[in-house]
């Protein structure tokens, strides 16, 4: 899975060859044909893969500080994806590449979609916890733009059109009108 | 150019092939290349197209009806790219490959940033007519978040993960909130 996200991240989803995936992962054609079946299965599986790393790489925190307040957490989660470190930019890279290619692959909608949701209910229930007198339904409309608004981003960031910092800023901001309207309504 | 939008939105910029374009714009492969010296050529050329065309069809209004206010423009730039019409599904799918595309292609970057500054420029003027007390800085800061916005819900309508409808709501719900900050700083 490591290898897929590698390649996918490198080549696009369109530039995937199984040959350079079996290379990477220094195993043979057959083996990933064994395990994945097609290649709508590796793309699912990888897609997989990316969003439970990504859920692991904003949820880590060192046992030894101070436990985060929900404000923190929810600006940790949606701030995480924009980091220069190398895993980072490849998860964002190969999952940007794989939401372009579902407008093109119908297979891969399903798994897309599913992913989405888990990302955004647990947008909705950290923005809940920051404001519990919210309602249900303007906490998923917050959660829907507030992630929505980070991929729009990312893909500026991750094309070189839009500076990290800067990149940065503009989610700060918009978790706070979030907040804002939520704390209003 | 008509005719590379249409490849493109139908095949993904990764999946361009210059005979299918020669053939879909009835003329020789030999004149594609006479005209746009080489592949990047024409998806600079196809980027520069489809932003003037989304432009025009954002711009385009019956000259018997009322004018409209600033406001209504700002709504009717942000929205057009939500509707379901053959021209506009295909320029926004076609948009939302060159900018994945960018990612991967270095020599596409230039062109995008330019496109994507000209239409936040539109942007910022245009909130700045509905708020004309805003600063150039917190225009151009909604301006970026609107647009960005515009381009991660558009992803997720055209992988048919967003309903249409759905996608309007949240986009008039954050021009809102963008010109209600604007309005107290």
């Amino acid at each position: 899975m490591e290898a897929a996200a590698r390649v996918i991240a490198r080549r696009g989803v369109r530039g995937l060859r199984v040959e350079e995936l079996a290379a990477e992962a220094d195993v043979s054609v057959a083996l990933i044909y064994y395990h994945f079946k097609d290649r709508a299965g590796i793309l699912r599986r990888t897609l997989e893969f990316i969003s439970d790393r990504a859920e692991r790489y904003t949820t880590e925190h060192d046992p030894d500080a101070a436990p985060l307040s929900p404000r923190q957490k929810l600006e940790r989660n949606l701030l995480l994806e924009f980091q220069d470190e190398a895993v980072v930019r490849e998860n964002s890279t190969a999952w940007g590449e794989l939401r372009a290619s579902a407008v093109f692959d119908p297979d891969l909608r399903e798994d897309l979609a599913k992913a989405t949701l888990i990302w955004v209910q647990e947008i909705a229930d950290l923005l809940g916890r920051v404001q519990p007198m919210a309602t249900a339904t303007g906490l998923a409309l917050s959660a829907e733009r507030l992630t929505a608004l980070v991929e729009g981003l990312s893909t500026r960031w991750l094309s070189g059109i839009l500076p990290l910092k800067h990149a940065r800023e503009l989610m700060l901001d918009a978790i706070d009108m979030e907040l804002e309207r939520l704390a209003r309504r």
